[in-house]
């Protein structure tokens, strides 16, 4: 049989390994008031050798990318649906927000780092839940971000999130 | 036997999946000058409904979760190395830059959004391969970045990216 061209390669699912875990306060799901909140991320020894760390005191924030673990793979949204459940706000694409109940269920977050001790780091305003498994952590780098002054997002969703941090 | 408290929860491993894959003019690996690159993600019908995107057209720029699926996984760093493999810069630890070779070879970039035409996302200045299967898109949203007045990073490393897009 021929390969169908158009309709392009499949990629194969992957696995991917926690390197660490969240320890936060916070291990009830809710949407405000994240900006204070101090936790730590447990990087695990068995998956990282002690200088993964080397020169992350350097950087004040990080992107840290995790597992919204929480979710059941049957409870993702393939769609749209209303951000928090607000039906007084406009429908979304799931990838047109940040909810949880998304494809792969990959949460992608910046915090500021306050600490580094060995594999331990301490954040603060993380948005990740107790127990949340950490896939990856990387530098925070002002190079790849998009001047602030070219960025255009919808005023509406804005001040819905307007009490996410603070 | 008991459970080991010391050693907490070992997560397991997780499947995920690519919801599309990026059509690039770039097939080969380069360091610099992606910022006007004109490239699609191509999103998956098998894996989303049309109105995945539904809004989407109201954000200029996307943050893209990809799969850096040219780098085996025997060849990913858990400890230290020096950035661009440039000897003349200091070694860093793997999470403390964003080199390719790392644990779960998760790619996550800033790129513009130029368009939306159903399921196919035209992009501007996104650093992935032809070919790479992306995991999951989101909004851009400035309310989730740090302060660009906040932020603090090493001065040599922003010098010796700074070709990086243009």
């Amino acid at each position: 049989m021929e390969p169908d061209q158009k309709a392009g390669p499949a990629h194969d699912a992957y696995l991917v390994r926690p390197i660490g875990t969240v320890r936060s306060p916070r291990s009830v799901p809710r949407h405000d008031h994240w900006g204070d909140v101090s936790a730590v991320i447990e990087l695990d020894p068995a998956q990282l050798q002690p200088d993964a760390v080397t020169g992350l005191e350097q950087f004040s924030h990080l992107e840290v990318v995790f597992h919204f673990h929480l979710v059941p793979e049957s409870a993702t949204v393939t769609g749209a649906c209303h951000p928090r459940g607000r039906t007084d706000l406009p429908r979304l694409g799931i990838l047109a927000q940040r909810l949880k109940e998304r494809p792969n269920r990959l949460g992608v977050s910046r915090c500021e780092l306050a600490g580094v001790d060995g594999l331990t780091l301490h954040v603060r305003g993380l948005d990740a839940l107790d127990g949340t498994p950490v896939l990856d952590v990387k530098p925070h780098q002002q190079l790849f971000q998009p001047a602030p002054e070219a960025v255009r997002e919808p005023a509406w969703l804005r001040a819905a999130m307007s009490a996410y941090y603070f």
